[in-house]
């Protein structure tokens, strides 16, 4: 009995990580597909999604983003946000999530890296699934804050 | 022994995932050193891989197309074909992968990204393997079909 | 009891897949922010890394690679060393893994891939945490050595 609570436990541990991971797998098909609603609803009502020069607040921000002309026009003319392999922390009904993200885009018949950066996603468990609380993104071109960000997820490693 | 069989459920469950995730991570090492056998071994017999201006059907049409001029100069100069993290949905024995790719070729002394494009996969289990059915890849240049296609992962995320 | 050690076992191995997972997901973040003594903790103390034209020896190496002055310089102007979604094979205490690497560089205020390289890591489980026992890392420019270690991943998979 209380192996079997323990498998369970393990189990589910596991099934919440591959959650995590179809999540951060599912941003980039929604936004490059300009579906709005399916992004939004991967943020908590309150999450943020802070990207350097500018923060998102709230799921309805992220909906109109991508509803907006700056995104409809690069989507229009190919654009694909791809997240590299996440490293994953989870810690109770909480997780953070690190990795970098490359936004390419398409221009001149060629494919352009516009945008490599630093990735830091802080999620919540509600009991089924995972919300974004908070996401930042910093642009890796020498900024101190995304190598801040990068430090901030193997802090713990050089201890063990 | 109800929850055995359920603990049992979940885990295969588990396992058929990473098998998936291995499938999809092992199709460039497959193309890249021109080993066509084992690339053509992860479709079905029937399997068909639609890359938007042509589709091969069968295995024998994917391993023919590893060996073919094209490709085998492509990888002569130095070729990647990245497969970012993959979206993954299963449904009893079926599969959907949906995930970006991106083909960098070697040329004047740099790496060049020839294509990014949007992939849906979908597979069957056969009781101890994933077999590839279909892929699909469409460059993100702009082409709807590219978007529809990535639409289509996520149509579901927004009605939860 | 002999069903609860199958499910144990099966377990185990999930688990240990996905150390793994966080392992070669925390590389990038190490030595992207300068994090030497994160980075050498992933190496076992005689690891080595091999990236072409010369070979690391040792935990300590690799810490002193990132401390130094060329490293630092790059990390300075902003990089990024993304890892691809890794192909996994386990077997036992032992673990290969394949993958691609890219190198990201900021220059004339432009994202720049300065490296495209096939990647093989080897390591060993020490009951509680994996430990890279080697790294080889070569550019896919041509040289028939990255071809080589690619081919090495999928050799098992046209035979089954």
């Amino acid at each position: 009995m209380q192996l079997n609570e323990q498998i369970l436990a393990r189990l589910e541990q596991l099934e919440k990580r591959v959650a995590l991971y179809d999540l951060i797998a599912s941003y980039g098909p929604a936004v490059d597909s300009g579906s709005a609603e399916a992004a939004g609803t991967l943020w908590g009502e309150e999450g943020t999604y802070d990207y350097g020069d500018h923060t998102l607040v709230g799921r309805s921000a992220v909906e109109a983003m991508v509803k907006g002309p700056q995104h409809q026009s690069l989507i229009a003319d190919g654009a694909a946000h791809l997240l590299s392999f996440p490293m994953v922390q989870i810690d109770g009904d909480g997780a953070t999530v690190t990795c970098y993200s490359q936004v390419w885009i398409h221009k001149d018949k060629r494919f352009v890296a516009w945008r490599v950066s630093a990735n830091r996603w802080e999620l919540s468990w509600d009991g089924a699934a995972w919300q974004v609380e908070s996401r930042q993104t910093y642009p890796l071109n020498g900024d101190e804050k995304a190598r801040a960000l990068l430090a901030q997820a193997v802090a713990g490693i050089g201890q063990r």
